[in-house]
């Protein structure tokens, strides 16, 4: 096995959750790089609620994960001989790795290091895609401001984490949602949120948001969609936004949740948008600079969820969908 | 009855939609008015879906109308008397005038009308509040550009036949959505829609849009919210825009539809949001310079529905909500 790349591969789509009987582990010889591409061997592997979408015939905004093909999957991967300038064996580097022990990959998509920002873990947390996104959604679509009262689902989530820590350390009251005792209480305690509403506990989901933000809500990142939304639109405040930035609850369910109170956003002059992290990719440096700092004064903290060994990836996909993990979800392969 | 003020007050609030039998009409004396008050005599009374939002217990953005109350309407006026600095007898003004034919009122929110930027049925019409809700919509939330495709909802009603209208003479593709030939006739042969769809002769409204808009929508007007809003999610194009101006399918159902398209927003980068007018009233002359130029050129028509006589105001409120109406829908006194 010393010369061989393991790989988990689509064999069937999923109808409800993914789990390990929709991947299939085959055993390729390792390929040796030709000019302009690396010899990699993944050290981790992210695991994200949009792997579920790609997983789809039609995930709408990206092409499918096809039937036979290697799963998709971002990570970080040490280099073991690169035919690519700048870029020599020994670094690390992100890339689009797939759910493979020893990829030879192009340089496109593929990102050197910097490991005086952060360690391998802070770049496969909050370094990477997951916490960019809860930055830039905040910013650019929630356009958070000191003062503001800030409601974050999926809480103790990969996003939802660092989300809720970086709308603390700008000035705002932060509100988490998350599943379970054990989880609010890393929010309140580990991650200082203002209060957490642990939604598995509670019977009027709205009365819960109303009791823990008096004063209703300026912001809303959305990460699980379906009736925690509804609830959150109708706490929303004259002026409020609605970061969309993914719907957990609905990625993986045969019927989709109806959102009843989109109509308020009439009175409330009250706005919901979506986006894309990827979009963003010219100013990661901007927002890495800054994750980075506030880790470095242990301002902002994380925590990893690591699942061991690439055979555990499909699992993951499922702790994920079924709420069982709490912060950011990785294999380490 | 010359010296008698005719009043509809509310007398029982709907259920369903509002009809004659929510209302009475009761007589008082034509007050004088005091100082800084105005006797005025209506002219026209304006009858719009907020209205019917206006009679529930908690319309959430301003206050209801009470039992016993004057049913609230903005109108027309001539000035019969005046003891308010600048408005003198004959003049004509626009205000909160209510189901009445003889108000006594006070300067707040009255507005003297400019009669060389229109008529009287253009004050109550394209100049009025009804055509400035489409101009912000449009410019404001929607921020279309020209050579965008604009969807309209309700768009032979008062205010989609100005937003259809004038997002076609800022250069944008134009497609109406309506119920009845008559109405689609009416928007593309008069208005110059560049399409339109008789919602009620398609079983499928998204494959109607996808047909009208094959390109996909880049700024959806709605005015009607349920299911027409749930298609157009789905035929929004990447950084779409919805402009929640109203929900006229929602605001009398005792069951709201639930939107089950709002994750799109997030591959599509896309954005909903809501406003009220009276926002942008700083902004109204700037607005109405520009509706008045192409009210004068030709270039903006409008249609008025004009039903006689105060007691025909609560049949009014009924046809709107029947979708029997066609155009500005208005009250003459």
């Amino acid at each position: 096995m010393r010369n061989a790349n393991r790989q988990l591969r689509l064999k069937a789509r999923p109808e409800g959750l993914a789990g390990p009987e929709n991947f299939e582990e085959t055993i390729a010889p390792i390929r040796q790089p030709q000019e302009g591409e690396a010899l990699l061997s993944t050290v981790y592997l992210s695991v994200d609620p949009a792997m579920r979408v790609w997983l789809k015939e039609d995930p709408g905004y990206v092409p499918p994960v096809e039937i036979g093909d290697i799963m998709r999957a971002g990570g970080i991967a040490r280099v073991v001989e690169s035919r690519i300038e700048g870029i020599t064996a020994g670094d690390y580097v992100m890339a689009r790795l797939g759910w493979q022990s020893h990829p030879t990959l192009r340089s496109e998509g593929m990102h050197k290091l910097d490991l005086d920002l952060g360690s391998l873990e802070d770049w496969i947390g909050p370094l990477g895609t997951t916490a960019l996104t809860a930055w830039f959604g905040l910013r650019e679509i929630g356009q958070i401001v000191a003062g503001e009262t800030v409601l974050v689902s999926g809480a103790a989530g990969g996003v939802g984490q660092v989300a809720g820590q970086i709308a603390r350390l700008e000035g705002c009251r932060v509100v988490g949602i998350a599943g379970g005792l054990e989880k609010c209480g890393f929010l309140t305690e580990e991650l200082r949120f203002h209060d957490a509403i642990n939604y598995k506990a509670v019977t009027d989901l709205s009365a819960a948001i109303g009791e823990a933000c008096p004063d209703g809500v300026d912001v809303y990142f959305d990460n699980v969609g379906g009736p925690t939304l509804d609830a959150a639109l109708g706490a929303l405040r004259h002026k409020g936004r609605v970061v969309i930035c993914g719907r957990i609850s609905q990625t993986a369910s045969p019927k989709l949740y109806g959102v009843t109170n989109t109509g308020m956003l009439i009175g409330k002059r009250a706005r919901m948008e979506g986006f894309i992290v990827s979009d963003f990719q010219d100013r990661y440096v901007e927002a890495r600079r800054w994750l980075s700092e506030k880790l470095k004064s242990g301002e902002l903290k994380q925590k990893l969820h690591v699942l061991d060994g690439l055979e555990k990836a499909p699992e993951g996909l499922t702790m994920l969908f079924e709420g069982t993990s709490t912060g950011k979800l990785v294999v380490k392969v």
